[in-house]
């Protein structure tokens, strides 16, 4: 998505890791304009895949998972990462590992959300490593349900997550790929 | 906002607390359609304060934020409940206490997305003691930036935050304000 790739090229900051950081537009302030328009371009992709659900984990997933809920009229549930005490009855949960932490976390969904007869979208604002969608594609499985596949504003193609996904059948749509980045500048991968 | 009460009466469930769960539409399960429809009527109460910047807190304020957002043209930011490492270069930093988890935490935004020039709205999905707000309205006096109001889906008028925060000259909008809750049922305050 041409809008994209010119918003991470004008705004994107690459810092050690490597880290793309988007902040001035995607995850931390969000240009909610913007977000509403990367939300209905996935809507669009997805859009005859007769998806019932749009399935994402706090924080940063949320906004875009909204806006694609609201461009398919489909309810948009978000996997905590904590145990509060405001989640309550039968939970579905898995474990997740977070490369930029160093650490396992936890994530759940209560079970009343997520059937056996619901086709899922999985919405995040990254794809790295894969490590948070394999969760949620957790949370799916045992739901019995059906992950019709993945809507990722940015996807890191140099890391190994998008690859593994899609060998596994899952179908992955990315706004945007980044192939490289480096201090010389992003490039990204041609659209097909 | 009536559809809002409505709502409540039809779905939401009262745990020992007392906390009202309406986690089947608002805030783990989100009505993403309705989520829209609530931000953009708190946009309508505040259509005409001059708002140039949303202000939310991770993670259950952000999808009303973001709707608020779409509906005002204007960037929303959230403030981040840990330092990760995606937060880099001069933050703005509060403690909030948490009554629901017993525990102090500390959230930041990072600093050049707040300014003095800044005329900010609050957003948030519940009000209950105010300390959530309190510590946004804490980063928005250290960014010299002014507050021009909190518009709140759900406030529990029978807990002392929002009468405090309009004590104190805050314009406070809840779309719906549940002045007692038991058992027996859920009482409103009367719309004026």
């Amino acid at each position: 998505m041409k809008e994209l790739e010119d918003r991470i090229l004008a705004e994107g900051k690459i810092l050690p890791g490597p880290v793309l950081k988007v902040s001035s537009f995607l995850n931390h302030q969000m240009d909610a304009d913007f977000i509403m328009e990367l939300g209905a371009e996935l809507a669009r992709r997805y859009g005859d895949a007769g998806v019932t659900k749009i399935l994402t984990i706090e924080s940063s997933g949320i906004a875009i998972a909204v806006a694609c809920g609201a461009a398919l009229h489909v309810p948009v549930l978000f996997a905590k990462k904590h145990i509060t005490s405001n989640v309550s009855g039968d939970l579905y949960q898995t474990i997740v590992h977070s490369y930029t932490h160093g650490t396992d976390y936890t994530v759940v969904v209560e079970r009343e959300y997520l059937n056996a007869e619901d086709r899922v979208l999985i919405v995040d604002d990254f794809l790295a490593n894969g490590k948070a969608i394999e969760g949620l594609l957790d949370l799916i499985r045992q739901a019995g349900a059906e992950a019709v596949g993945a809507g990722i504003a940015i996807e890191k193609g140099f890391q190994e997550g998008g690859a593994k996904l899609r060998e596994n059948g899952l179908r992955v749509e990315s706004l945007a790929i980044v192939d490289e980045m480096s201090e010389d500048g992003i490039r990204f991968r041609p659209e097909t």
